[in-house]
């Protein structure tokens, strides 16, 4: 703001604020140039180096993330929007019905298959593979999440099912094709009456042995496939979980291929396909309902890495638990689920960033008689409402890039921990991106609910995060549980605890100083011990109160059901204890330096006290 | 879901949860009918009278509220869709662009006006009339908060500003026209760079004698009008609140008459007009940003209940200190924010509906091995999301009528109370509001995202709530600066403590039972004493807060602004304490008989206990 500017703004409010006699006011009255608007960083000292601390956070991969936000700000497919310095900004336009969303999202999705940047998604292996795609995923979510969502489902739903569930066969014939979008993917797993409970689903397969055909059928309304990704206009391909019955034996839920469309997109016979309509974000997904009546599909698209049928109709399966079976087609979802926590962390950022930096130029009211209007983020109360979700912002970029190296380096014996940590993952960051944009967007005030602005579009358009691929409730369910049979198998066995972070289980419960100071708070090892403390103590009152139930005569289900409450803290406390320990190993790392030192989150000391402010980290 | 249905699924479970050797699956390879939806209330017995319930909470005006619901459900304007049952629905069509959503809420709000909907809304006054204008207004918000928002900026913006500032001679000219829409008004107070600081603005009005015109004008970029609901399309005519400079006097902020459009919607030359674009809700009304240069307005056009300017040039006022005229010109603001508070309620109401209706028709997961799949109200988990919402919305929805009562029947006497008790139930009952819409959101799954559910569509539409016609956080703390004013000029005078409900502070501190049984804490007088020690102490820390501050050497604003953590929960603590006083009034004036007798917040009980539950509340 200029000086002259202030200087009047400052006389028309001493007016008020002194209440002083009227003064002669050819100052207010002067033409002022117009407000510039100055970025931040132009008068921000950061006080460490932005480069070195985006190396930290981004963590891999930062060349192939600049080569696609290229990618992104040269073509106008991205629609490009040149501003004040030159600076090129590149957003969806908003203002767009489903249908012109859904077409752009594929025209930009198809621009990129040109620029190769999908090239190896499916054919190529291994950890450094699997960083690059993690890396321009995210990138592709920060743009638009429906361009994301989009080839979540036909790269880690279709793409991936195939590779894990399928064989030799389904990969030399499909993994290529999907690559390079001959054929579109998509994902039937989802019906109008079981999500989360797949188990439950009601499509039914059987096997003709004559025509060496499945034959699939939705037997009842609650049986229709629903929300399933591109299934409404671009996909021509499914995968189909149904249950199989061989010999009017349901030997649980299998895995198949099935084309739903020709090569013109028009639906196949036997298939009958509606659409679910507008949604309050994602409308570039074309989600859709399916149908099937008597499908007839070669006997080789079951995917048959788990279970096969032999050609005369005979079932044979290596893993003869149903259970074990069911456990192993759910694996694609954990890779999902990695991909959804890594995003909603990219979101808190698009949504805190646009809310700090609007801190940082907006003023509201003066505070000295003939100061100038105070800037927002000098506010106390403005900074305890977004400076604590910029620390717990900093804190999950870590974890959820421990947890993508988890996956990537992923063994037989890893699994289990990976996929309970993704699920607590995945519930705590997409609840705090949640949380997060609707206190930035509220502290943008009205230029939130401006859609150009972003960070209130981008609610909508997450929002879905917190239910799909596993309800969060019923994911943190699932962490609990995992932790009660670990703690139970152990006591039994009277085996020492491994795995699942609970090792400390094993040492003698650690103490804390009688003398909380300051420095004790702010000390590692003591919050590792509370962090541990906490865990150890929820999961004990856990296992103790659904035993107690149990006695007295409750279902062993019912007893986890009635117990819900300490299940929630119990898989709260797991996930912030990775959090905890994963910014530690990150600080323990990092060499000593500028942006060791700078402890950002708290470091945004202006030129208030912050009393309040402090004492909250 | 029929019983054939339920044994078949439960068969399908039973084979995964009990692992049993196969069974003969005849059973579940039958074809069933499809799934029938059975409506909620069919299966539900609800253990009181609905049309009595109903009564007490909508309050007033039953039959004009159904009227209005009759005229939406035959006009297809309103997007009629009929259901099973010959059930009609009503609702906007969401895929529709900006300009469509413009457009069509116009046309309804015409259609509306043919009706005779908003006959007397500006002509007619009394409590009477208030509270018909309040009910058809939040019918108006229940069907689209677009349409009552154009409604809001029109007749309680625009219209009442005229009402309130104008005079005869405005009232006469003004109010019928803009009763039958022959002029279309909207509000432009709010500027790029002031929004809830409005004696900041910096539009500047200047006064010539020679034409007895004033002379309005935009002096730089930030004193440009921004987000004046109708100003981008619709509005032929603008409130224009603006410093009033005469004879090179500041004399603060005044109020204008000003034409913006021709009949034709030509802009009027000396303004320049842009649209604000896209939002992510309330797309139907066209935000515009407004720029005067020069702008002639003849002498007349001053609203001048308060001041006026004599054809000379001559400034004359009732009220000589400025703040206090100041504080007049934002009297019709308060009506505004009463509005909201009522429409965020029953925004929450018709999100609850949705979930709870949901959670008693879906089922996910079978707890018994040979059961149904649980219906999603039957979690203890799930009941303890939603029921304590519900609780909420009723005690809020009392809170809400009764404020429309003390502002319908307001006294110059009453006028400070009605203005602080709005502040604070406005924030409170918006962020319930937005709380309760994102826990249905998620309690309905996937379902929650499809805008045709509502639940999540509300979301977006009502976000603006919290941050419009004074941001929460800003009236929060002018609620907590007003019981500090109280307290303090009450301690110096030595004075009784009265209005604002303080009189507790009165009598000696209530001392609470030792021993807390459950039916104390059930016990009301227990309650209110709890809720007003929790005031009063919180009330004297914070003044001793800001005391200890200031005689630390901090301006009296600084010590304000560093006891922000307090000021937030004083005023929480002031609203809550209204919401329980007006559910305990409700309760006390209600005569014995089914609504009363059952609590329906807790008396969900259904076939599980409920231990965790009961003590939550």
């Amino acid at each position: 703001m200029s000086e002259n500017c202030a200087l009047r703004r400052a006389n028309v409010l001493a007016n008020h604020i002194l209440q002083s006699p009227p003064q002669p006011s050819n100052i207010s009255l002067a033409r002022e140039a117009c407000l510039q608007y100055t970025p931040p960083e132009v008068n921000e000292s950061y006080g460490f180096q932005v480069e070195e601390m985006r190396k930290l956070l981004d963590g891999h991969n930062l060349k192939d993330r600049d080569w696609l936000y290229g990618n992104m700000i040269r073509s106008d497919l991205f629609n490009r929007k040149e501003r004040g310095g030159g600076k090129v900004f590149v957003s969806p336009d908003y203002n767009e019905t489903m249908e012109q969303q859904r077409e752009i999202s594929m025209k930009r999705i198809l621009h990129l298959l040109e620029k190769g940047v999908f090239k190896g998604w499916l054919t190529e292996t291994g950890p450094e593979a699997e960083l690059k795609k993690f890396a321009l995923y995210e990138v592709c979510g920060m743009y638009d999440y429906s361009l994301s969502a989009k080839l979540g489902v036909h790269f880690l739903l279709w793409g991936n099912a195939i590779k894990f569930f399928g064989t030799k066969r389904h990969h030399e014939k499909w993994l290529k094709h999907t690559e390079d979008y001959l054929v579109k993917g998509c994902f039937a797993m989802t019906e109008l009456g079981h999500g989360s409970n797949v188990k439950g689903i009601e499509t039914v397969t059987t096997y003709d042995p004559r025509t060496e055909e499945f034959v699939i059928n939705t037997p009842c309304e609650s049986a229709q496939k629903y929300w399933i990704g591109e299934a409404a206009i671009h996909a021509n391909h499914a995968i189909v979980i149904s249950q199989l019955e061989i010999n009017e034996t349901n030997q649980g839920i299998h895995v198949f291929i099935a084309q739903i469309r020709d090569q013109d997109g028009n639906i196949c016979p036997n298939i009958r396909i509606a659409d679910c309509g507008h949604k309050i974000g994602l409308n570039g997904v074309d989600n859709g309902r399916i149908w099937f009546d008597n499908l007839r599909i070669p006997r080789e698209n079951l995917l048959n890495s788990v279970a096969d049928v032999s050609p005369d109709g005979e079932y044979v399966s290596a893993i003869k638990n149903p259970d074990q079976r069911f456990g192993a087609f759910l694996a694609p979802l954990t890779s999902g689920r990695v991909t959804i926590a890594s995003c909603a962390i990219y979101s808190a950022k698009v949504g805190l960033a646009v809310a700090i930096r609007y801190s940082l130029s907006r003023r509201a009211f003066s505070a000295v008689a003939t100061g100038p209007e105070v800037l927002l983020l000098d506010y106390p109360s403005h900074q305890r409402r977004l400076l604590p979700l910029l620390a717990k912002t900093y804190a999950m970029s870590f974890a959820a890039n421990d947890m993508k190296m988890m996956y990537v380096k992923r063994t037989p014996e890893t699994n289990k921990e990976i996929h309970v940590v993704s699920m607590g993952l995945k519930a705590l960051l997409t609840w705090h991106n949640m949380r997060t944009l609707q206190e930035c967007r509220e502290a943008c005030g009205g230029q939130g609910v401006k859609t150009e602005n972003r960070v209130g579009h981008l609610k909508g358009d997450y929002d879905v995060q917190t239910t799909f691929e596993g309800d969060n409730n019923v994911l943190m369910q699932q962490v609990s549980k995992a932790l009660f049979a670990e703690y139970v198998s152990c006591k039994k066995r009277n085996k020492p605890f491994k795995g699942l972070g609970l090792e400390h289980m094993n040492s003698p419960l650690p103490v804390l100083p009688t003398q909380l100071t300051s420095s004790t708070l702010r000390c590692s090892h003591f919050q590792k011990n509370v962090f541990c403390l906490r865990e150890r103590d929820l999961l004990e009152r856990y296992t103790c109160e659904v035993a107690e139930l149990q006695e007295r005569g409750e279902s062993r289900e019912f007893s986890f059901l009635l117990s819900h409450q300490l299940s929630e803290d119990l898989s709260k406390a797991f996930a912030e204890k990775a959090i905890l320990q994963a910014v530690l190993d990150a600080e323990a790392k990092l060499p000593a330096g500028s942006i060791k030192v700078n402890k950002v989150t708290v470091s945004h000391g202006r030129f208030f006290a912050q009393p309040c402010l402090t004492s909250k980290f």
